[in-house]
């Protein structure tokens, strides 16, 4: 380890862990909110009582890349008590909770002195360089000899950590990691930082990313847009280890991205503003999970909903459900809130932002902050900026009024409020944990492709969750299953069942 | 053709057409009600424009089995319109509406003394055997030199029309159809009918079945239980040609299955019994595409909805909706109305019914009648059947309480409303249309087996219904389509998206 | 009585009753939907029970102006078990159910030959001449010896009895009736038939009206329409007897009008017209109680509601709960549906009309047939009336383009459903009860003023409904009821409170 | 002013104000949040507008008792902008906003170091005996002469001012304040509290009650709770000044009580705990406006909800909108979420919350505190109490299972949340208002009694807030208003409408 990498202010050592967090005192808090979250989530509490003896993840060294709340600090100590070594970065600069994450540090059996949980790297509020050095710091497991080794298993939202990995072998192939101009528009800041961190990388160890590469038995992900990007580069014939597709199973697309965002959408408009969402026009783009999601919290507030929809078949489901569909540029002068919802970019324009209402309210629930144009907000001549409070900026156009911007663009739902609510996430993060034991310990079966659970297992993770809501379920008689052709057990549905 | 064959009283002749309908003075209001459907079927008149030039179903003799309605003309019409010679059978003995049987018959340039349309053998009202003797007769078409010849395409709803060709050719190849005893219990009425009627076909000519089978390049199927049984046929390797399932067609399980149910459960529940659905109780059995259009059209009208699950998936949906969940057997005794719609068999037992509250309401939107055990409640000892109004049954038990039974527990949206309305049915019909042109034109490309139809053709089904109601789709831009990996035409979701 | 009088071609006298109904045959159905009924009416049915000894209504001769449905039959044959001499007629041409009035006829223990229940003057479809022919006969009861005499209680609904004693005890004080010229366009058809009805009466007998008005201890008046009239008459002095205002019970206005029409729209949208309601733009003409259920109902099926309000405060409600609040004028081109809920005039003008989409619908939810310009539209050149079926017309303009038309402009849902439901109507009935049993009872007490029912007798009246609903009352401690200044039993809140 | 008032550690004095607030240091943050807020004020904002010139409130000395948030500011600066003196405090302990409180203090127009904005008495967290010393601050207005005198007008919410006057003048009558035992438990610790201040009051000015009490015109009333006490005191022929009725206003109770609450719920829910409503059984005690709202939104997030009621007729209102109604007794063990709305007192006994699930939520958004049983909670033998963090509490039982007890028992949307949205205060704070304007300037025109206000002005409120919104009113012919009996301009309804 180069002075270079290990220079950053945050980085701590205690308890025989090396962590960079915001304020290990909030453990306290963060301790008992892990208790409350663990009441609603019976998935892991369930997995944790199976596997208790089996152990399935012993050996396992697992990096994770996923947003460091209370939720994921029980999803931490679930793969810890599977047997799991575990590190973890947040995914995204502004969700993490400073107080789960020196819970999770803290561990359900250190103090804030002697920390026995995990090497955690996150807090709220990191830059971009921050950021990517801490995602750097994911690679960094020790062996039993006290050495720097890789993880095998990514655990990932998004696909920043197995960005990482492929861009680092992809470069150490070459010998070369690119450069680009400092006035080159087309490439993101984000990008930027990327290029630098492999860079210096690539001068300290030449073969760095290809060692941890071979290592690693493979990465479940979490979202949309990780997915596509494994699907991406499937396609390519570029992925470098199996994957799972956690975000396709039922239990977390058709309920984390909908149930969750219905939960946290409302949650975070009314932390940040307060504001009445009653009567109010709502534009929500997309009408997709997240969407659906989106337009059932704000029409059970009262605001009247319209979606902007490039797929036909979403378009007509909104339709169907008693919501005008309509393009952004045609309604954007009558929309009190805005929120983008499409994990595409360029959605909401510099334009359409100057043609809203005074004090107009624009969130971001898709997934980059590259839905909303940030720096063409920033460009234009004579804006003003006024932060109302963390996460909440107030934009003064010249002509006096202004629009509320929302996490500076990037997901609300963490940055305003604290993320999905448990219960969703243990529906997720069952997934997570299933599909982590799935790949570690059977990866010899699995190619370099993309993968999803199989239903019987989605159909466990239902299981216990309806249960926990005080569900009973209906058992089919031998006669009636062979009738329908399934097992009395399931799995329940043919593959392409849409629910 | 036999004595036998053709011995129908209802069997008529006119206009060089031969059919079979209740009363073809009806077709003056069917033919209004035609013109007033057309216009809520913008699919099928877009569909006749695209292709008025082309008729890509020249040459085609399509025999359809589904329910004889208004909008089942306008499919029908549409199918001539585009060059198809159709015969026409109801699938279900209550689901045919006479006006609309008639004004198929009569066609768009008919009248009722020189009928142009199409022959139709379906009549509200059939008996088991009327059923499949109208079923036989959709074999029979004509060539140009007036010998009959088998259809070359089916077009089939719950696959009856399927099953007897297959049935057919089984037992011509063994050339014995087997006997059952006439107590033996556990052969339904319908099997023995079905049985009866391939017994005298054998009988007639051995190779019927055979001949006519070598005709058929392919079957386009509607529902969810036909397309059960066709995975079933191919399975087991023995279906005996090409198959497009529509009714997982995003635009036609998703729509049709949820918001046809939607809107014609409760015109159902209205007609038959006025009852206010407000207040009451009612149990739904099953949350599939129909369960949920069921669940929200029963909220929707302020009922108390419980819903019976066996997926824990489904299960956990409608919890997450604000449902609870239990097992007929536990909330049977407070049920005011028992809506079944499972696709499964054996779901409303005679215990369950004799436990119900005074003039409960039983209802079938499922598939088959064999849902609910009517064969059993006839059996019940003293019971008692008053017939309130055609297709609305009291069912007096002997301690004097008594359930209503709809439909004579087959389906009621159809026997004790209209069916679907003509907008959703717009979306279903339009991909069979699009079905019966893919496989006509292009059987030879198809195997045994069964296909779903591309999305491209989805989202463009979805597309003309979108603009029919005002809605106005976003677009794309190129950099944006690339960004998450599609083209900016479409198709625009993954194969396994669920909407 | 005079030959003018009876000269009627429907009157009719069989089993010692004289009535004028559709078909007396029907009323074995009317039978058994009225046993149904009864089940649903728990209010009516508990009050049979309470007062099954005391006959409180002894000496009372009843003439009800009230649809005649199946409702008011049971409504009907509560008044007679409480020991009143009935007569009745239907205060609309449309909403009589002919079995309905041919089983009030029978009653409960005669038969169509010896008919043994009360005179109905009542049915499906008649002309305005008809309507007040009938109106006329509600008031000759027969005493004892057989002597022509008037009711000495009125049951009105929209207030056409109590409006034709008023006018012809006005008329017989000035000893003339005044006269129209016939091209005189200010006066309603409906008013030149009243005047012709009261200038025949004033030939026959000045002093008819007088002696009747002599008898009559007062009315109760089920609707707001009517309400409006009655309290007009207050206000200037002219009201003849005591009137209780029915409609203004919580348990009428805020239940028949809210939740009655909640039902019945949709119904009777779907049996006139089978479109597909969601993904609709669903117009509706006021957001008072019959809006707001009107609202609910569409909102429910998954249209899109836009609200027309006068009323600021109606229309913040609507804004709040979702909807787009507009004035017709500037949203009628887009309308699918319009719904009329006002009970004013003049609100569907005949530019609106032409202005809507090709085949879209008209409703009238309100009161009278003047919310819809039906003259003018007949009065359009060149416009075509093509009956779909009874009660839907379609209006083609000359240029090709056409609206449907509900019930002739009419109350729908009354003329294409069966009105509300009988769990509704068992509320407002059993106010109905309750205020002739007090009116006849205690009339002294009262002066010729309106008023409403006392609050505890809503809450009986909602009592009954609850626990017929399976709802389970909590019970206030004797200490908590003083905490908050109520009796234990109630009333529970001030009277200017809103519900 | 003796030692013993001034001698509060809070009490500060600054740019010639006395004032007793957190810190004024987070007068920063209040006043960017009350820009915010007036955007979403749209009806103090036009009466600033409308009275700008005029100041009907000049000469009027306010003394205000209502919970001090950036609402309440909004409130403060039009009253002062209309002419008043104002001092203010909050009606609850916990719901005072400190950054709001400094803002207040500081004013638009001053600055930390040298406030110049109104005397308030107010912070989050004060002790029952802080709480009235800072009502006690209330009454000591400063003349031009810097003399103490009191209030000519109070403007109350709940009536604890109001209260203060009363018993201050009863006890001066006698002479003396009733002892009341320290073990007698059937006085609550409050109502020490109060009789403790006044018997330093009486000790230390035996006639400074009835010299203040001289003085008021009158008092306006934010609640239903404080106008349940004035109706009792006017019956009683006790209440010393006149007092409008705020509460009733449409726009007030069925706006602010129903859609408040509807917003505010969830947020102070969501804020509380994080956890998911969605799936969860949660039962709402009292069906009133403030229950219809919480309803409303835990339905809205998928919330299964069970209504407990005493009233009969809310029940089946709560029943006809598809919700069970039953006892708390019965349905406790399922509850996930208990929501306390009546009004009323020892509504969640001890024995209720033993009863419940583990780690269930007792939430309180009726009146007092009295509505769930904390004294009686903090007796239990072996319960622990472990603050989770503010106004959030987990109270384990001894056999291990906890609940969760949200702001002590108070009014939880605002300890837990900030309180109602602004733009739903703006409709009660303009008719708080319009009623201090109408009080003050025409008090000669009141009795001792408790008044409403005149519908026209509920309609203007009504109308500012929907033009706010983007709606459009309709406009009433001359003709037509005449047909409905109203003015064009309204009002447009009878006084017992109940909208």
């Amino acid at each position: 380890m180069t002075a270079s990498e290990t220079s950053h202010p945050k980085l701590q050592h205690a308890g025989g862990l090396d962590f960079a967090i915001a304020d290990i005192t909030e453990a306290e808090y963060g301790r008992k909110d892990i208790r409350l979250a663990e009441n609603e989530m019976p998935g892991l509490v369930d997995l944790r009582r199976e596997y208790a003896e089996a152990k399935p993840l012993h050996g396992a060294r697992i990096a994770g890349s996923l947003h460091m709340t209370t939720q994921t600090a029980v999803l931490i100590e679930t793969l810890v008590a599977l047997g799991a070594d575990v590190r973890w970065v947040s995914c995204n600069i502004f969700s993490t909770q400073d107080y789960a994450a020196a819970a999770a540090v803290v561990g359900p059996h250190g103090t804030p002195e002697n920390p026995q949980g995990v090497p955690v790297f996150a807090w709220k509020g990191e830059s971009l360089e921050d950021y990517w050095w801490c995602t750097e710091q994911l690679f960094k497991f020790r062996d039993e000899n006290g050495n720097v080794v890789g993880p095998n298993m990514i655990l990932d939202d998004g696909g920043d950590a197995t960005l990482l990995v492929h861009k680092g072998v992809e470069f150490e192939k070459t010998g070369v990691v690119p450069t680009v101009a400092d006035d080159d528009l087309t490439v993101a800041d984000e990008e930027r930082v990327v290029l630098a961190t492999l860079r210096r990388s690539l001068a300290e160890d030449p073969q760095r990313w290809t060692t941890i590469n071979s290592d690693i038995r493979g990465v479940t992900e979490e979202t949309t847009t990780g997915v596509n990007r494994l699907y991406q580069l499937a396609e390519r014939g570029e992925l470098l280890f199996p994957a799972i597709n956690v975000n396709d199973s039922v239990t977390k697309s058709k309920f984390d991205n909908k149930y969750g965002i219905r939960h946290s959408l409302i949650d975070g408009l009314n932390r940040a503003t307060d504001v009445l969402l009653g009567g109010k026009v709502a534009v929500v783009a997309a009408y997709g999970d997240t969407g659906k999601g989106s337009v059932e919290a704000l029409a059970g507030q009262g605001a009247r909903v319209i979606v902007a929809e490039v797929d036909p078949i979403c378009a007509l489901q909104a339709l169907l459900e008693g919501h005008e569909v309509n393009t952004l540029e045609n309604v954007i002068d009558k929309a009190d809130i805005l929120v983008t919802a499409t994990g595409n970019k360029d959605i909401v324009t510099v334009e359409l932002m100057k043609r809203m209402k005074h004090q107009a309210i624009v969130a971001n629930v898709g997934h980059f902050d590259n839905e909303i144009d940030m720096a063409g907000l920033g460009r234009v001549e004579g804006i003003q900026r006024i932060t109302i409070k963390p996460q909440v900026d107030e934009w003064i156009f010249p002509d006096g009024h202004s629009i509320i911007v929302l996490s500076e663009g990037r997901l609300m739902n963490l940055g305003n409020a604290t993320g999905h609510p448990s219960f969703v996430m243990s529906n997720s993060f069952s997934n997570q944990v299933i599909a982590q034991i799935e790949l570690f310990t059977k990866h010899e079966e699995y190619n370099k492709d993309v993968y999803r659970l199989p239903k019987h297992l989605d159909e466990k993770v239902a299981r216990i969750h309806v249960t926990a809501l005080g569900g009973e379920l209906t058992t089919l008689s031998k006669d009636q299953a062979e009738y329908i052709g399934v097992d009395v057990e399931g799995p329940y549905k043919p593959e392409h069942y849409r629910y």
